[in-house]
């Protein structure tokens, strides 16, 4: 595939130029609902997705039946800071896992009908560790952001991006600390499981680098300096889904950061998705009030790797499903009061 | 099928004997859970289900294969007091909407890879007005209990139980506070729509009930009197489901009021249950607070017909396929710390 975009100054464009909900289709949606054998409202939230949903894929009114969960992995330079419970290797240990079936994903995506593609970013070239300068130059960001862009199927009817990357809970707090405001402890967790000590190092790396990298630029510029090349891909992706009108729905902590970047640049950037699920990841919650986006489950789920997001897909397969395929009052003939 | 029991006794020692979870079971499956490629507990209350589902499953650990969905059917006398804002005739309306695929039920079982059967209940034969006797005779009680006992299917490996009866919120409500107490207005909801006037009749309804039958009896006397047939069929079902070791996800306010008839006559009848959902009627909150079941889903769904529990089937098999199939950090080479 050609690159849609050769530089920053295009993507920005392209991510101000993206599609818009078609607001005739959703009023179509709306009184298609009204028909529906169920009593107004009572399928509750499942009626709001399927509306949204048929106001960005348009006129067709069909099931999903092509969801695609693509897992992004990258590393980060600081990992040897000592602010994971895991070692860096583990990034390409779980690649690994990912392209053998074993990991939950895999299990997540295919119970739940969807194609996964993993996707590993350079793991050998870690970025550069941001309490020293920025995590990425420009070239190597724009590559990023063009893997998650070419990565995406044309074809999918709804899109699910998550990561991999050891030390990437550190980069998720530090963005959404420096676009959000507040202590970098507001914003740090434990991630995949940090003792006190690790929690207390993880804090003071987010403090230095979003000392170094805060206003320093909007949410892309803040991305491509304390981001990582799985969270850019994250981005790429879901700009390139907006373009082509597939519904997305957003993971935990780290997707959601790299979804916030997104918002800081260009208001509505996000409107193609939902959140698919609100991780035990302290800041995510927070995260979420902040991107305006309500969870679709709240399973305590903190794993990353799209599993919660990819846990929701039934969720808006069943909202479609009736939306498409329940009979109307008139078809079945129910009496409708 | 020859009746397993012919009595209400015969039906109450079948309730006392059922099984038990196996401890053994649950150890080594907790085991095995943390040998799998996640940081422990990263997969949250996945984890616990899958957990707990292995316990009442025993020692196979294999993915959800079977899950059945029974829709029971039933009339109640107190519609026509009119407390729905359907006619009675609607219950049969929506019985041949589900034969034929077109009720919201066929779409969410269909997505969710579950059998559907639907169960209709001498439609035709409303039960008493129980503002006037007994909705049921002991006869009547006992054949709606054997109906559910017999429509589960052994085979299945896991089960959910709804219903579709106009008036049957008003049954619920009443079963609710005969058991639980408080005032009528506190399980008293709008059920399918009803206007403010169909409430307050509604909740005078409820309150004449609980005035003539509360405290007459233990949880399956209550469930005769103010009940219907669809909730003894659902009761009957669970009972049955927990002698053959199928673990049963409950649905909204009525199936979780059938559950709290079976709780109040036998501690721990329904450990081998889940709630499946919170549902939008307000009494149901409460309701799972009662019967000490967190709801796996909060999607503001207040259809009844088993569909919040059948969209939660989604997420048991999610867990499921997690704990049997996902790779133990051994077999995929990935450090564990």
């Amino acid at each position: 595939m050609t690159n849609e975009f050769a530089t920053l100054s295009d993507f920005r464009a392209l991510l101000a130029g993206a599609a818009l909900a078609d607001a005739d289709m959703f009023a179509a949606a709306s009184e298609h609902n009204m028909q529906l054998t169920k009593p107004p409202g009572a399928l509750g939230q499942l009626e709001d997705l399927a509306l949204w949903y048929r106001s960005w894929r348009g006129g067709d009114n069909a099931e999903i039946a092509a969801p695609q969960v693509i897992v992004f992995a990258g590393n980060h330079g600081v990992a040897a800071r000592g602010v994971s419970a895991f070692p860096a290797e583990v990034t390409a240990q779980m690649v690994m896992n990912f392209q053998h079936g074993g990991a939950a994903i895999n299990q997540i995506a295919r119970v739940n009908g969807a194609t996964l593609d993993v996707v590993a970013l350079d793991l050998d070239q870690p970025t550069q560790d941001f309490t020293q300068g920025p995590a990425m130059s420009e070239n190597e960001f724009v590559a990023a952001l063009q893997a998650g862009w070419q990565a995406v199927d044309a074809t999918a009817d709804l899109l699910v991006v998550g990561e991999m990357g050891i030390a990437n809970t550190t980069s998720a707090a530090a963005l959404a600390c420096a676009l959000l405001g507040g202590a970098a402890s507001d914003w740090t967790g434990r991630g995949t499981g940090v003792d006190d000590a690790g929690l207390s190092v993880k804090t003071q790396v987010v403090a230095e680098g979003v000392a170094l990298h805060g206003g320093q630029g909007d949410g892309l510029e803040t991305l491509r300096r304390l981001g990582g090349r799985e969270l850019a891909a994250m981005a790429g992706a879901m700009v390139r889904a907006r373009c082509l009108r597939i519904p997305v729905i957003l993971d935990g902590f780290i997707c959601c950061a790299a979804a916030l970047c997104l918002a800081k640049t260009q208001e509505g950037a996000l409107d193609h998705a939902v959140a698919g699920h609100q991780s035990a990841e302290g800041g995510h919650a927070r995260l979420l009030e902040a991107l305006g986006k309500a969870p679709l489950l709240h399973l305590g789920l903190r794993l990353g790797e799209a599993s919660g997001a990819a846990l929701a897909i039934g969720v808006l397969k069943g909202a479609m499903a009736c939306h498409a395929s329940m009979a109307t009052f008139a078809q079945a003939g129910v009496s409708d009061s």
